[in-house]
């Protein structure tokens, strides 16, 4: 059978990209791959890895494709979209694997010329590493990948994105712009921030050295560190890209530490008890789902 | 050898009671373990593990014992102790585990009776689960177990306990109660606060339904939803015994996240990405130190 697309390119081989290339190799979903990255020694280490039939600096090379992938930050869109526009063949679908979605489509639009389609696309799944060096073809299997199509999108477009995700393996849900971001706001981008900023604060602490948090970390804090510990580029562009969903959670998070800060100084035990139980069943969710491992402590007692 | 410890009596055969036990027995720590619970059906399921060498449900249980640890909620010192003092033989050392020190010091020394000994510890070391099922014996290996005796604490009494913990494969480290009560709120009952909180918040939107919330949470918020699952009257416990220093951290908390939902507000990348840069150098602290695994994602992507 012939590959479900003829010619594919990979705008930015990082994690994400270098994870899709992985996949589509594995599947054979692609007559031939082109990676293409701004960076010579990032194509140098696709030419070692394996990773594209064809390697190009230039987003000239999306000329021909049948879909592009963009898998560059969410703050980057505009100006890529801008140069690789006017060599895209007419019908080409434009995809991408951004965080955020609104802006996204915001940023692209403008530069895709008449005759061709966007069909924005978000992996859920990812690590916390970076680089081309970081993808693995197993990364989205059986994790969710949402598309966003703007109304009015080609179905036929749309259903080419879907077939081209399950394909690696993924599920896929659809829904709008704006209610991904809210989604991905309070499931994503507001537990980023919060890690960030309490490995932050932890670190300014005059009465607590750096090391004690270092040593004493397995009481909790560690998983926080390693969200924590997440690309900075990327999770800038997340945060200035969905300013108003995030400050929206964030602003209801602030009213419930509120109520629990309030419980803490009168002793209200009953008030942290429910909330403390009523949490456990959303993790059974998430377990039963197949989103996690029930192991206690992600295995770490065995790699000990 | 003779063991290092006579009698050992082990008050609550949850989670860390019962890795006790299980830690002595396969090393050979103690001569005779008694396990103590006031639950009939726990120690029926210590009977089935083999969990004690004697078992009951009465606090006399701790007689003729040269070492006492207990097991239990940061909230049952006080009645425990003195249930419990009258029975305590001459000489004898009471330890315990709680995951706050200064008021299991306030709570227990009133009822302990001249002649015996107070030695704080706290193994820096658990998981989720709770219960006797859930102990094993490699819990506190490489990981940290912070003793706090209050001054005037006879030198050999914190040596016995110290060398019971190293024993066990611990590090060992000594400070103030009221130190390791800042040091652990900053490391884990803050940490465990804000995971029960955001993960409380996204259960109550109504514009993000829980279905979503559990489907999509491999973005972030699953990492903070295993923190959430903890046991609820070990938590409740924790932060009302805690209150100063959980409250201090959450004001510093509040204020840094105030700077960044302001960084967020007007666009100022360069605040976030300074932030987000910094906090990597804290998680590689970690990985260096052994804290942690280095793996992405702790292997989930092996486990699919
Ligand atoms: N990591 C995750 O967990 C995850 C999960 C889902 C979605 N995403 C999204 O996936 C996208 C890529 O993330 P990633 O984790 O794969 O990042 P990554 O490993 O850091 O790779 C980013 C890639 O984008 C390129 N790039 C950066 N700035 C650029 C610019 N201004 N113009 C052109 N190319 C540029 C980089 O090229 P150079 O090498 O030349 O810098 C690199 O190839 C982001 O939009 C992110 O939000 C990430
Ligand atoms: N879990 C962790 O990650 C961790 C880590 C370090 C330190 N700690 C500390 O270790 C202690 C025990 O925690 P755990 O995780 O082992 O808890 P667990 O598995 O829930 O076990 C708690 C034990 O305490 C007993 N208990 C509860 N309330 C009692 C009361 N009022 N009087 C007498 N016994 C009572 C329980 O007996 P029943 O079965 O009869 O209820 C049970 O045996 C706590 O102080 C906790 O702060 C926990």
């Amino acid at each position: 059978a012939a590959p479900l697309v003829g010619r594919l390119a990979i705008v930015g081989i990082g994690l994400i990209g270098s994870s899709i290339i992985h996949a589509c190799k594995a599947r054979g979903i692609a007559g031939t791959i082109v990676a293409i990255d701004r960076d010579p020694a990032v194509l140098e280490r696709c030419a070692a890895l394996g990773l594209g039939d064809e390697r190009t600096g230039d987003l000239a090379g999306v000329a021909g494709a049948d879909l592009v992938v963009l898998c560059i930050p969410v703050g980057a869109f505009a100006a890529v979209a801008e140069a690789m526009g006017p060599h895209l063949k007419p019908g080409a679908i434009v995809s991408d694997v951004g965080s955020v979605k609104g802006s996204i489509i915001a940023q692209t639009r403008p530069h895709l010329p008449a005759g061709t389609h966007l069909v924005p696309a978000h992996p859920v799944a990812g690590t916390e590493y970076s680089g081309p060096d970081a993808g693995f073809a197993t990364l989205f299997q059986r994790r969710w990948c949402i598309l966003t199509p703007p109304e009015g999108t080609e179905p036929a477009a749309t259903a080419l994105v879907e077939g081209f995700w399950q394909a690696m393996g993924a599920n896929v849900e659809i829904m709008s712009a704006e209610h991904h971001d809210r989604v991905l706001a309070i499931t994503s981008h507001v537990p980023h921030l919060i890690a960030y900023n309490i490995v932050g604060t932890a670190a300014d602490l005059e009465t607590v050295t750096e090391s004690e948090v270092i040593k004493f970390s397995a009481g909790g804090f560690r998983d926080f560190t390693r969200i924590a510990a997440s690309d900075p580029t990327m999770w800038r562009d997340i945060f200035l890209h969905n300013k108003e969903a995030v400050l929206e959670m964030l602003g209801r998070l602030n009213e419930d530490v509120a109520i629990l800060s309030r419980a803490i100084r009168w002793g209200d035990g009953d008030t942290l008890f429910d909330l403390f139980t009523r949490t456990r069943a959303i993790r059974r969710g998430i377990i039963s789902q197949g989103q996690d491992a029930a192991e206690a402590d992600f295995g770490r007692r065995h790699a000990e």
